[in-house]
């Protein structure tokens, strides 16, 4: 089969298409949400989700954090599940993200929480599945079927959600006009495709490597290094710049592969002085980044076609990470659709 | 140099005895500090901390969540340090965890919670440092000076000073009662000393391997994996059992090591069952557990020679860590005290 016929590929792709649906089929539906969030006056929110929903959360931390200013933490679900000593709520959001909204562990938080009578969310691709009939607000992807284990359009519209939610409750215009523009932002980055497959090539052989990304794009290095465990099977491992610097960086030596988040914005600064400290120790660094000083220092560039504002800059720079987890495994001959050991929907307690 | 007359190894076979100093002199102060935390009805928690201190937090989350039932959350430091968009605390306990004290990032956090008005916690074994200074209440580590670059002790009397803090916020003298037994418990487990540097010689060439952990103990599941990155350069990635299976189980092929950390506990049934996946892949599997049916699992089996409570259990089961990436380093002919690329203190922002 040919890789553009294949599930993954076209999901990808489809990314501009259902993010708009998403965007316009569910702008006024959140905006009321986040009115009714508004009247609950909610001071803290805790994140129920696992895999790549569990880095959508990672998203929302740093967004409803410094746009809402809001406390945000990720759940514990074993607290709810295996120990069965849940925290109380108080005036909590409680927010359950997952594709499939069948993981019975992500299920019991929000299930608790609507039972101690704090507010819950779901954000789900599946508005009948037993979390959305848990929780007392649902906001649908609307991203259609993803037939592809490796999650992708259902992350992006995930982050999409969740920026919406993050505009209501800012009840800012502005927002709303940025989010709009995302689609055709990753269109453009879509045309990296044949240049990620080319790129690809180099590392057919790569055993193991690094993911960077901070801030916003924490989420992002977290989310690129899990499509390439998932897909390639290379021991990716994703790490804030920061946490990095304590301790894991004794791991670089000559040639170690580190991959930069790095879109321009708040941390430009950093990463120039983080990628300046990667190289001195010889290693192999690739950079996905708008920044052409940036992409410059690279073994690797992976430049951006476009420049968005640093707080949608994930729903950008994810694009670059999926393509090459892709054409990675496709260089390596793996069925891109059909890792080995997984399935869509994993149902932990 | 002979191992013994290391930094690192007098400060891991010292644990008992620095333990037993922190339960002595804190054990009262801790106490009158969880009394004053309850007149301010804490209802939530967020925790700054990066590395090892970082993995302490973690211990928390699952403690004060199960024991107290708080909600906890790590911080997002760079909201304050580089975005400067610092969440509102409201009436949240701040705590900020760091061996040294001296992080700009984590103090930057305590910081702005007092002056929020937020109430202020610092875990240090340093009480004259910025962090100590930026805080309400201090918890001095009486951990005497940490020479090795690689957190050991500090990171065990973190822990102590956490649970103190949850038995005095619970008013359980039985909690007291337990801890005053884990001095002894480490000086049983540090017997495995031998046994240990045996086993460490069969992974003279492990590139890579993946530690899992879960509930209380995936703060065991990071900080081994730390200890194993630090010291010997492994790629060791730490998961939770029910994380792993979102993905990165792809990443199991024939001999593929992975360490699981497993004592007695509500997780029991969850990990036999993890262990026969991993097995049916083929992976080598390493159990760290005082339960002799999941020991007797593993290829290679580093049986615990006590069983302490599940919620005090992560002061124990981290100790054959401690000792294993010791052991690997000293293996692979690597300075344990001074692995390269890293200082004691590392100053991020």
């Amino acid at each position: 089969m040919k890789l553009s016929e294949s599930h993954l590929y076209q999901e990808i792709h489809s990314q501009p298409a259902v993010l708009e649906n998403l965007f316009d089929a569910e702008r006024e539906h959140i905006q009321s949400i986040g009115a009714a969030l508004q009247q609950r006056r909610v001071t803290n929110v805790v994140i129920a989700a696992r895999g790549t929903s569990d880095n959508a959360g990672r998203y929302a931390q740093y967004l409803l954090g410094a746009v809402n200013r809001l406390v945000v933490g990720l759940a514990t679900p074993s607290l709810f599940s295996i120990y069965q000593r849940p925290p109380a709520f108080h005036d909590a959001l409680v927010i359950g993200i997952s594709q499939s909204g069948s993981s019975p562990d992500i299920v019991s938080v929000v299930a608790e929480g609507s039972q101690q009578g704090a507010t819950t969310l779901a954000i789900t691709n599946e508005p009948a599945s037993p979390l959305a009939q848990a929780a007392q607000y649902v906001i649908p992807l609307h991203a259609g079927q993803e037939q592809s284990v490796a999650a992708t359009k259902t992350y992006t519209t995930q982050l999409m959600a969740l920026a919406l939610l993050s505009a209501s409750l800012a009840g800012d215009a502005s927002m709303f006009a940025t989010l709009q523009h995302v689609p055709r932002y990753i269109g453009r980055v879509l045309q990296m495709n044949d240049a990620i497959a080319h790129a690809a090539e180099r590392y057919r052989y790569m055993r193991v490597c690094v993911v960077i990304g901070r801030g916003y794009n924490y989420a992002t290095a977290f989310e690129t290094a899990l499509k390439l465990k998932e897909l390639t099977y290379v021991l990716a491992e994703p790490y804030s710049s920061a946490d990095f610097m304590h301790g894991p960086v004794a791991l670089v030596e000559e040639a170690f592969p580190t991959i930069v988040i790095a879109p321009s914005g708040a941390l430009q600064d950093e990463m120039r002085g983080f990628i300046h400290t990667l190289r001195e120790r010889g290693a192999e660094v690739i950079v996905v980044s708008d920044a052409p000083e940036l992409v410059a220092l690279a073994r690797v560039g992976l430049k951006l076609p476009v420049t968005a504002p640093e707080w949608v800059s994930p729903l950008v720079s994810i694009v670059p990470g999926q393509l090459l987890a892709m054409h990675l495994a496709n260089v390596r001959d793996y069925d891109v659709d059909r890792p080995r050991g997984l399935r869509k929907v994993t149902e932990t307690h």
